[in-house]
């Protein structure tokens, strides 16, 4: 969190490893099933709520532009995804033990 | 995650403590500022998804019934509880390391 708003989270970190793929925000979009407008405003929160941009986008030129992850957004998408693993580590027993806990699933 | 739906997570674990504080429903809303549709449908994911009812309600009387979490619901509620702080312990270090990474906050 930075204030009110979401620094960082899965759906942000998915974003990011697409642009990294796809070098286009657009495209990351699409492969995302999130809308253009939607993926430049996560793209535009993160950029605001680190010290540095986490995506660089080139404007302009025919194919309109590209965008790239920089140094420091690698950065924070490598610690995010340790996280991540470190999260699902530290509660395996836990939803190991709450699946017990569940119902059964109706057949279909 | 039970199929499609949350069976439990921050939202649903406060409502719970609600319920156990006030035995209604109702005034667990209100407490929670949601409403009592939003509480009702949140109950009823609960109890659907776990093996067994998490919340009790008796409906009718002058005072409209009363709700009460059962002994499963109270166990589902620790151990979520448990698994909330063991989380919390787990990435204390990461969350640490993000904010040396997130801009000044804005002085207002």
């Amino acid at each position: 969190m930075f204030g009110p708003e979401i620094a960082i989270g899965p759906g942000k970190a998915d974003l990011l490893d697409a642009i990294a793929a796809t070098g286009s925000i657009s495209e990351s979009a699409r492969r995302l099933g999130m809308s253009y407008r939607r993926a430049w405003l996560l793209v535009d929160t993160m950029n605001r709520c680190f010290r540095e941009p986490l995506v660089s986008s080139a404007t302009g030129g025919s194919g309109g532009g590209g965008a790239h992850v920089t140094d420091f957004g690698n950065r924070v998408l490598r610690h995010f995804r340790a996280m991540e693993k470190r999260i699902d580590r530290a509660i395996e027993p836990d939803l190991a033990a709450f699946s017990e806990l569940l119902a059964d699933r109706p057949a279909r």
